[in-house]
């Protein structure tokens, strides 16, 4: 990879899957909504079902907890066909409560990086969801002292993007972000004439998977974090 | 009022019930909650345990319409001793579409004040509640042309907007505030030592009011936002 880092001032961080763990939890949310409607549906049918209705909800609720417990509750009356118990309800209510309450988990390295990072670049965050749980979550991370910047976005397409470098008058050369997502961290980035680095997360929303061919070969895609401290000196 | 606002640069402007209809719309789907609601209790028993529900639950899903919903679920769930049905639950979702699809009714007056002060003010809206709601309200308004700069915020306590004019760079003594709740829009305003201008909305959500003798002096009430072209030329 030949990439030339050393014009590079501001690091933009995703957050979810990048500095915490995130989408596990809600895979362990799907495991759990699966088990409350085992009698009427099997896994299989409950994940697409639930993830269709994501979907379909996706642009009137936006992404967060609280747009994928109502989704969960309206799965919920269809797979049982309208015979769901009001207990099941309390159950989902209980599930998405606990994700909203759950201790932030750092991905390892993160708190390394980012303090050796911080004294030559301008670190900003950049992420998408509910604004209320991602300043808790950067708030109970401790990372917030790291940062120049955090933006909450209503989602990363190439428009959210350039209105915000605008915003914050960073030039697109001197800018770097780093994510695990390719389709909301990467390609909008590649394509603004941007520069990013990829850092997989082992578990990827369907929603944010990209086809191969789909993919830009002008990046860089490192294992975990702290690889990030061999380019950027 | 001998309040003099000729060295004002910057005027913030809350947008839920200053710029457009809002609170009208939570009294009409607690109205409709509670005809779903009527053969379990009293209209009022409803109204108070809906706004219990809501304040319980205030921490964990802040402002906006999806936590009113995910309340409004919870709610009916307790009212109804867990009798409650699908169809029910079915409706309550659907009230609370309605709300997110809502087309925005900008209040008497509105454009023509900000494209006046527009030309000699900066002006920026300082919004609570849900980013993706409040962009999408912003951006249905067709006011966005007026502003420079757009910030939803997660709460209006007085670190929320210490923290906001200083990152952009917006001194105190320059900053005019203008909204409808004295809690959010006025008081904290107030003790941060800017300025207020308070444009009561006929109707006021319980959680955002305040006891008269908690009220200030050092700002000005206006009728309607027109008024606010006599204090400021």
């Amino acid at each position: 990879m030949e990439l030339d880092f050393s014009n590079i001032k501001v690091l933009g961080f995703d957050a979810d899957d990048t500095l915490w763990v995130n989408e596990t939890y809600f895979r362990e949310a799907e495991e759990k909504f699966a088990t409350l409607l085992e009698n009427f549906e099997t896994k299989n049918k409950i994940d697409q079902e639930l993830f269709k209705m994501e979907m379909d909800n996706l642009e009137l609720y936006g992404y967060g907890i609280k747009g994928f417990m109502l989704s969960m509750i309206e799965s919920a009356m269809e797979l049982s066909n309208n015979t769901i118990s009001s207990e099941t309800i309390t159950e989902i209510l209980k599930l998405g409560k606990e994700m909203i309450t759950k201790p932030v988990e750092l991905l390892e390295g993160v708190e390394e990086v980012l303090g050796k990072l911080a004294d030559k670049y301008r670190l900003i965050v950049l992420t998408k969801g509910d604004l209320l749980d991602q300043e808790r979550k950067l708030e109970r991370s401790g990372l917030i002292k790291y940062f120049h910047h955090v933006e909450v976005l209503s989602d990363k397409k190439e428009a959210n993007y350039k209105h915000l470098l605008d915003h914050l008058e960073i030039n697109t050369n001197e800018f770097l972000m780093i994510g695990n997502s390719l389709k909301s961290d990467v390609l909008p980035i590649l394509n603004i004439g941007a520069r990013a680095v990829h850092v997989p997360f082992h578990t990827t929303w369907a929603h944010e998977q990209v086809d191969l061919e789909e993919q830009f070969n002008n990046h860089l895609t490192i294992n975990t974090l702290s690889d990030i401290l061999k380019y950027l000196k």
